[in-house]
């Protein structure tokens, strides 16, 4: 592995990581997990064997990302979000409740997509999906899947809004967007946007 | 102590671990707590003097289980659950504010029942029981006793439903239900529920 | 520095560190943060450079002290609060979405003011001030500046009712309140506390 980061004291027993990554101190990546490049992963996180993350994606401190999750390109992961992959956990080691445990059915995939952000101590049921570019609110329970550029927020999670590429919120007239900051313009249908033909800028 | 797995990385000072345990990297557990056997300790978990942790207990990443909190045997700590031990905090090492810290009055404990599940990131007030196989949501805020079997979500947390042993919600129908998985009886009565007496399996 | 204890496994890479202080196992202080003297940081904490913390001040475990965050004299933070320093994160590493990168306009201070507690689990949004001896209730998601002495709970947070420096809540009546275990006397005007002239100690 070239050109890769490994604070002295982080644990990584995993070869699957792509050139440019970062991991700091006191981080834990088992065997068998899979970090693309360019990526941060920030201090005391735990990144579990299975687990996907693509390329340059920032992982802040303390996260615990498990199997079965998955996260896409460029998505940013709040300091310690909550992922997890078992709608009804239960101690698998104790006989009177660990029935659901005799084979491999209580692992439910999570997929972030590409560019989202979750905020800080998010909290994910799993099984839930996060739409391309989309953004949860710091301390948000997300139940249900996130539309592509959404902003959602509070416990259970709703829809507040949406985002800009660069994650700044844009105000709907009519159902057009243009965000101040990027001059992009979208367009609203229903319960998704999407960008308009017409654009100032590529 | 013999049959314990302890990771070079943890950091295990009491003398007070039952057979077959297990301790992950980073984890702490101080002099004078006390866990049982069979049970799993996650990445970076912290375990106060004074923690009570009985047998088969399935603790994940990051917990910490401070001096009051007993957790009963076979008992699901999701990751990073927030217990705590006092209702209203203050830093005791400032005079200004320390004047609850002169005795012990402020220590408040926390139980959490046989084969109970606390879900990702909950949190629990001080003084809080969790009853026997109860499930708390992923993010509840619990600030009032769960009963046995009830699935507790939100913020504050409230009573959404009933699960099984196994985990899986009960729906019940003219106070009567049967678990899809387990094949158990069970009989609701007011803010209850109990397994009936005839029942399929053992 | 003097008088300082630094648990071996911990990292602490600033000089700014005042006497008293004392940081626990696997917690990681970065080159130029700042803590003052008489201080407590739990285990597995992370403080970044720039970050300010004032004297006697309790950092329970886990926490994550980010540049942009001052914590007052004798403020309580309680087991992993979330802090944030930027209202709309993305991925700064990737080029669709880092256009707010390009300067450091993205970070927004967060003060927590003299002798406040923040609560296990509370999540504070990017630019927020909470007041000198105000209580943040676990697992709140706070939006809004907290006035002094305000208790403030949920998510959203909400102003829930007002305690003392002790931090025992106030029962207000005609709008007077004197704490049953200080002695202090508080009048209440509009959204705001304040101790009355008379008390019967100093």
């Amino acid at each position: 592995m070239s050109n890769i980061f490994i604070h002295p004291t982080a644990l990584v027993e995993t070869e699957q990581i792509g050139p440019g990554t970062r991991v700091w101190a006191m981080a834990h990546i088992m065997k068998d997990a899979t970090i693309g490049a360019n990526c941060n992963i920030g201090d005391h996180c735990f990144v579990e064997a299975g687990a996907l993350i693509g390329n340059d994606v920032t992982v802040k401190n303390s996260n615990m990302i498990w199997e079965g999750v998955t996260i896409a390109d460029g998505a940013f992961i709040g300091p310690h979000v909550f992922f997890t992959n078992d709608r009804f956990p239960r101690s698998p080691r104790y006989a009177r409740v660990n029935r659901r445990y005799s084979d491999r059915e209580w692992l439910v995939p999570t997929y972030i997509g590409e560019g989202a952000s979750l905020g800080a101590g998010a909290v994910l049921l799993a099984g839930i999906s996060v739409g391309a570019f989309a953004m949860v609110g710091a301390g948000a329970v997300v139940t249900r899947d996130v539309p592509d550029h959404a902003l959602v927020i509070g416990n259970p999670a709703h829809l507040h809004g949406w985002v800009c590429y660069c994650g700044l919120p844009l105000h709907f007239e009519a159902s057009r967007a243009t965000c101040a900051t990027c001059n992009l313009m979208f367009q609203q249908t229903n319960n998704s946007i999407h960008r308009s033909g017409t654009t100032t800028i590529s």
